[in-house]
Order: structure tokens, then sequence, then C-alpha cells
């Protein structure tokens, strides 16, 4: 972290070509959360959090790479730093960040050790101590309770991992009332947080034009996560991503989580198919989310043309729909159904589009929900808190991760995706209930075709929602990026050299 | 993973331009082992090792970003699959993968599930089944005995996560035999394994040189790291690399672990400055580590060339005498003396250059060791086995991570280095032991110097060593090389805008 001469009050920024973040970010997010806690719990209470540590990549002395703070504790602080921890004094919103008391020969590794007053500096918060020291601030801060964050991360099935010191045991620990209300702090984005995502989906916005821009039939697909890695970093200072990189082509774009170990974006792109692709940088721990779908070879079939604006139909439908009071729920619905009745408008589905939802036609082509919170993490916290509806239990409609009724300021992604999987189609072809509505002889021709999803991160406003995401959407503006060839993009040579000429089963 | 279709044999490659890595590697490997291991275990043996899996970011469902196969179990199978087993008899080499049974819905996330002999072929092994067949599989192996890993890691203390599974306790569990050998096995690297590190460390190479055509005044030390993690992945099908970026400039460069999470690459590089960068990528497991020492405007200073002489200098001495039978410990003290010496004719240091080393001088300017074992780690196993010399105790000497005797088919970095760290120096100043050989007026001059280091990775042959690295290294050349700008490379706007014209505090 570097504090910009030009500015005087403390901020994070990787430079001056990116955004400077204010630590006021976070003095906001805790006098935010303070007024929440302050009628539920007592005088002395103060919130305990504790930051992230490396973790060692199995039993080596390197670390899984580049450190990544935990999503809680960066909202309370913004702290880089491994090994740290936060006191927060719920009645005036004093905030204590405890660093580790490190030995005077790690300057050697680590470079030159901060002094407790530098980073109280750097954070800008009224007071800084060792770890070592919790027990005596705590004191000394008057703490009659202890709120310590002990809650299951909705998506992931886990309990987030509770603040624990030498010490604690002498302490009255309250673990249950902070997690929701932390929670619902976050799923509202103050103007401060908006600024940082606004940043990081432009830096991403700008990166899968990149991308888009230097795609040629021959490459091999994560030679677009190269390109999209490289732009946000160079550019935007983003050194991390929000999550692995789905780079499919062809087939692949079937493959919801396509990226991972078993098929890490290893395929050759070919001349005729579609690119998926799902990217997204990180700022200052802030995540982007964005998919675009497009040809290789730059221009659209007939097929091609029909998938691509059945989903972006949906796409632009929740968008307009979208805004306070309306349920998430019934914006899956309207996906599923603009999607489906294009689907049927275009010969692949017959009946009526009502009847097809009741039957689960959804979940067929979009196994997955329309879209979820997005925050600190790219599926952000706060989806299904004790207080909101709970999961849906229809196919499609489950995976939702979130049910909730929409507020302004909350930040979402709007995400339908139309999918052409084997097994799905294998499956709703044998039900009678569903294949009824399936014209089986044109849905035979897209068993290669792969997918289409159209993701864009969005703000609901007073009014209605505003689209973060500034990407090519139409099939005529895709078509017209795309024979703009980025001068500055590199093709490697070997590229050029075996284009359209591939082995065949370089697709998988 | 893909199989070229131009090879009948299975692979792993990331493309046509890519290295292809035969199975018969780890074919290899696994006959090596069981030669190794024969003579020690009864005929029932059978080594059984478990696969790494995902970790997830803190609470959240997603993981830290791309999956890492577990070293010891990547040198056995190559397996890229999270949730896997391998099973081996020592008594004939028979291998038997084990892979997780997956529901059918998983290809909707995952994509088109492999059958077993899908990966029986993919591995070439002679056996797969799932894992929850272990128990039954390794009694139709005949297994009296499994060999399981425990044991340290000499440069992180953790001990390896020893093989588990349900029924475990039916068998007999040998928890020490295993992982003395099969490390001392992987100290010696075999001609298939050389091919994929001579790969590695070649498109390190390039990545390098690119980085250094690339550097100007006024850009932020990560956009070197993002030049280097493009070229290794666009060029090289490298989606990893071995160990956190570490880019330094100016003083940074005494920083011996810069990049970590609290100091991230994010100080501006300035004209003037020496760069110190250590970056290497990583094929298939197997590790390159490479550290080039340059000035940013691409023309040493005398003080620079000084400094870069006398670490060179230690750097070909020991380059020089490396070879079977010479003691690792006698090298890094060969490199201290060669660059003490150097800086006494150079009027930093005066007195005796073994009185220096006897002083323990070489660790108050290279406090870390000369070098250290590379391949599926970087810091690779086998450095302080049981039958091997201790760690040293001295100063500077106790950092090294092997002590051993120089065998054929080691793979190991020279990196000498010579920093100016102000803790250390002070502390050397204060000590009448170290201070009478110090030229404290000279050496006041390089209080803001930073440091250079200069790392290749060399294999030990039957007569020597020879260098696998291909960077430009002498004074004559690096200039030679900075004055050549890519026409490639892109520079952004504003690193051209802002040239020269930094706040001078995004230096830290």
């Amino acid at each position: 972290m570097s504090t910009n001469g030009a500015q005087s009050s403390p901020g994070y920024s990787m430079g001056p070509h990116t955004l400077r973040v204010p630590m006021e970010l976070f003095a906001l997010n805790r006098r935010r959360l303070c007024e929440a806690l302050r009628p539920r719990v007592p005088d002395g209470a103060v919130v305990l959090l504790q930051g992230g540590d490396e973790v060692p990549l199995y039993c080596t002395d390197v670390s899984y790479n580049e450190f990544k703070q935990e999503a809680f504790f960066q909202w309370l602080c913004g702290v880089q730093e491994v090994g740290c921890f936060v006191a927060l004094r719920v009645s005036d919103g004093r905030c204590v960040v405890f660093v580790p008391r490190l030995p005077a020969e790690y300057a050697v590794w680590m470079g030159k050790l901060r002094t407790l007053e530098e980073f109280k500096s750097k954070y800008a918060v009224e007071e800084t101590a060792f770890v070592d020291e919790i027990p005596a601030v705590l004191q000394s801060l008057g703490a009659t309770e202890l709120l310590v964050l002990r809650g299951v991360n909705s998506d992931s099935g886990l309990t987030c991992k509770a603040a624990s010191f030498d010490g604690i045991d002498k302490f009255k620990v309250d673990y249950s009332t902070l997690h929701p209300i932390i929670s619902e702090c976050r799923v509202i984005k103050t103007p401060l947080e908006l600024e940082v995502i606004r940043y990081v989906v432009r830096v991403s916005s700008e990166a899968h034009v990149r991308v888009m821009k230097s795609v040629v039939p021959g490459m091999m697909e994560y030679q677009a996560e190269a390109v999209f890695r490289h732009y946000v970093y160079q550019h935007g200072g983003c050194r991390h991503v929000s999550y692995t990189c789905i780079c499919c082509s062809g087939n692949n774009g079937a493959v919801l989580h396509y990226g991972h170990g078993g098929a890490p974006n290893d395929c050759g792109v070919m001349d005729g198919d579609m690119c998926l692709f799902d990217m997204g940088a990180n700022y200052y721990g802030y995540a982007s989310d964005i998919t675009c779908s497009f040809p290789v070879n730059g221009k659209f079939t007939a097929d091609q043309r029909l998938i691509y604006n059945a989903v972006l139909k949906a796409n632009l439908a929740v968008m307009n729909a979208a805004k306070p009071g309306v349920s998430w729920v019934d914006m899956h619905r309207l996906a599923n159904r603009v999607m489906l009745g294009e689907m049927a408008a275009g010969g692949l589905l017959k009946g009526d589009v009502d009847d097809m939802l009741k039957a689960g036609l959804g979940a067929v082509f979009q196994p997955h929900g329309l879209g979820h919170f997005m925050g600190l993490d790219v599926h952000d916290v706060g989806g299904y808190l004790d207080k909101d509806p709970p999961r849906p239990t229809e196919p499609g409609v489950s995976k939702l991760r979130t049910a909730r009724v929409l507020q302004p300021g909350m930040v979402l992604t709007i995400e339908p995706g139309c999918y052409f999987v084997d097994h799905l189609l294998d499956a709703a072809l044998a039900d009678p209930v569903k294949s009824k509505f399936l014209v089986a002889d044109q849905i035979a021709r897209f068993r290669n075709f792969g997918g289409v999803r159209i993701e864009d991160d969005v703000l609901i406003t007073e009014t209605g929602c505003e689209d973060l995401t500034k990407v090519p959407r139409s099939v005529e503006e895709i078509e017209k990026t795309m024979k703009e060839k980025e001068g500055g993009v590199e093709i490697p040579s070997h590229i050029t050299k075996v284009k359209h000429g591939l082995p065949s089963n370089w697709h998988h």
C-alpha cells in the first residue's frame, strides 16, 4: 500500500493510474455497524475480529500465492497485513488494530518494520497495539462482552472462524449477535464502497473488451485468461481475480465451473464455436464478476444469434424490472420465462411457456440461479439470513444464492444463461413431463453448442437498476468490436502458425 | 490436460506451442521408488499417497485460485484432479489411481465425468478405481503393509499430511520408511524430469528478458510482475508461478521476501535505482526460480557496477567449482569469500577476507543461503535427511537449505546476493568484531541502495555444473539487452505520462 502524496488523508492505491480508496470507507462501515449493534448489545460490548493468515501450500514453506484478507475483517478496517486483529467498541466506535509483534530480524525478510504509530496512521484508526496486548487493551476499553463472529456461509455451508486469543476465556463472549448484523450491513453498499466496485467493474469490462479483440481461432482458451489477468493488473492494479477464470470455448461452454484443476482452460479455441468467458478482477478486496459470450470468429451464425438473443432478452428484461420491492425469485422466473419464450419462438420448444415453467424447464437450460450479491466476496454474504425468505425448493430456483426482496444499495449480478448439457437434455427427453415441450430434432442440432451466459454487475438504485458493466452486448456491437483488433495486443507467432490448424482433439 | 493427436502415448501439454510431458516420466519415478524401497520392505508392501484438495478461501465457496497438486503425489503419478489417491505395489510396481465417485449431476458443473477407463489411459497407470474402493483394491493387491508418508519438511518445519481413508485401521501402516526414501528419489532428477525443468527455466528466462526490455522509470513494480506472468502463461502455458513474485526496486531490494501482502510490489520504479526481480514460472508442477538485477534506466552507475560485479563473480566462482563430491557448505563459503574480496577491492571493506569470514561478515551482506534444491517444490525436499550432514550453526551458513555433498542429477539454485539492510549494518557497526572490517563512510553511501541478487538454476552433471538459465548476466549484456525495447510490449499510456514524474513517496 502506498500513500499518494497528492492526498493528505490516508488511502490505498496501486499507483497514480489506479483508484485511491480513502480509509474513510472503513470508518463509515464501522459507524454503520455500531449503529446497527447499539440497540441490541450492552454498553460495554466490543466487536473482535481476527484477520487472515497465510495458508501454506501443503507442508511446504511457500504459501498459496499472494495473501488475500478475510472479507469481514477487510470490511471493518482494510488492514492488508497477515496475523492481525481488530477491536471496535460499540458505544463510541473506538477502533483498535492489533498487529503481530515481530522480532527485529524480520526486517531482513519483510522490510522495515512499521511502528504502531505508522500502522495507526496508515489505517486511520484510533489506536494500534500488538496482538499479545489484546487482553489488556480490551480491559482498557472497558469490554464487558466480546462480540465475536460465528455463522454459516449460506453458499459454502462453512462456518467462519471465530476470533481467538490467549486469555479469551476471561471474557464473556457472545457468538451469535454479530454475524447476522454485520452480514446485513455488508449487503447494502455505501457510496464509498460503490466507488471501488464501479472501478473494479470498469477495469474488468475494459479487460473483457481487450480479450474480445484478441481472440483468434487456433489460440488456447487460457491465453484469453492470460490477456485478462495482464490487463487488469497492468492497467488497473488488480493483483487478484475474484475467482478462477472460466474460459470456455465450444462445448466447454456447457460446463459451469470450467477452468478447475481437471479442466484448466486448456482447449484450443476453434473457428465456428462460441466463447463463454467469465472473469472478474479484484481491487482492495472488492470483486467484479462479468461474463461475455461471443463467436470465436467474430460473426454470429443464425443458431448462435438465436441463443444469444434469447439470453440477452432475459438479461434486459431483468435489468428493466429490477428495483426496490421486487423479489429476486420473481426476477429469476422472469428471466426463465423470457428465455424459454424466445427458444419457443426459435422452434426449439413448443407449448405454453407458463406450463414449461411449471414443468421445471427453466432449470434444464439454466441449471444455475439468476445471480447473486457481490461485494468483498464474489458471492457476497447475507443471502439467507434468518429474517429473510428461505431458500426455494423448485429446481433451478433452489440454486439462487438469495431469495430476498431488492433494496437500494444492493449490488448483484444478473447472469441468465442457456446451456446444452447432455446430462440434463437426456434426462429431460426421458421425462414425459418435460419432453413434450422439447422439439427433439431441433435441439439435437445444439448438442455440441456449449452455452451462452450474459452476466452484468448491477446496483439497485432508489428507482431501478444501474448496470455498472460496460461491455458490448448486442450482436451488432460485439461484431463491430471484434473487427477492431487491438494494435497493442500481442498474438504469439505460434498462434498465427497453427491458425485453423490445431489437431481436432485439442478440443475436448 | 489434452492429448496431442500427433503423439500416440499419453502426455500432458498446454497446447502445440508448449512442452509435451510424457506420462512415462511418472512411470520412471515409480520404478525408481520401488527399486529403492524393495530391499527395506516386505513383499506385500504398498505405497499409499493422498493427493491435494481445494482449499476454501476462509469460509467462502471460492477456493484459493487454481488448484495446485501436492508435490509427492504429483511426482508419483501426475494426476491433476482433486481428491485422488494413488497406490503403488512395491514388489512389481503395479499402480492404481483412485478418483472420487462423483454424482452424475456434477457434469453440469465440472464437465463430462471421465470414466475409470479414461483416467487409466490419461495417466497411463495399470488400474483405476474409486476412492471408496480403496480397502477392497488394497486387499486385491495383497497389501500386508501400507507405506504412508509422514515426515517433516526441513524448510517449513511442517509435517506432511499422512494419507487417510475409511478402513485404514484394518491395515498395518508404516509411517516412517517412505518419507526419507521418496525424498531422496526426488533429489536426483531423471532425464525426463530434467526436460521439464529445462523447459520451465527457459520460459522463465525469456520472460525475464521481456521484463528487462519493458522496464521504464515511472512504472510500478507490480507491472513487471504482470509482464512476467503474462509471458509465461501466454507463451509457455504456465498457469502458476512457483512462489509470490518478488519485484523490488531501489531500497526494497534489501527486503528478501518483498512482494508479500504488506508490501505487494506496489512502489514506483525510479530512475537511478536498481531492480531486483525474483520470479519463476511453474509447468506441470515443476518449478523455476530466477533472479535478475539491473538498473532501472538501463545503464549501471559505478556503484551499481561494483556491487553487481561482486555478486556476479561470486555466482561464477560457484558455477565453476560446483561438481560432484563438493560440499554445498563450501560453495556458500566460496561465494561469500569472493564477494567480500570484491567489496574490499572496491573500498567498502578492509582487512583479511579469511578473518572477515570468521567474523561472520558474510551474513551481514548476504543473510540468506547460497541456494537450494529445486524441483516439484521451489525449495525442494531432501535437504536435511537423517543420513545427511546436519544444518550448520554459523550465521548465514545456517540458512542453507541443504549442507549436502553434490551429486550428478541434483538441481539447485546458485543465488549469491549483496544487500544493504539498515538493521544488519547497524548491528555490524556496533559490533567491534565486525566493525573493524567495515569502511563506514563508504558503506554509508549505499544505505538506500537496496540489493543485488543473481540467481541461476543449475544441474549438477557428472563433471561439473550446467547453467539452465539463459538471461543476460554481464553488465555489458544487460545494458545491450535493455537498449532493445520490445515492439510487442505494451507500455500503458499512464506510464509514459508520469515518466520521471511520480510523487517521491511512491517509493517507500
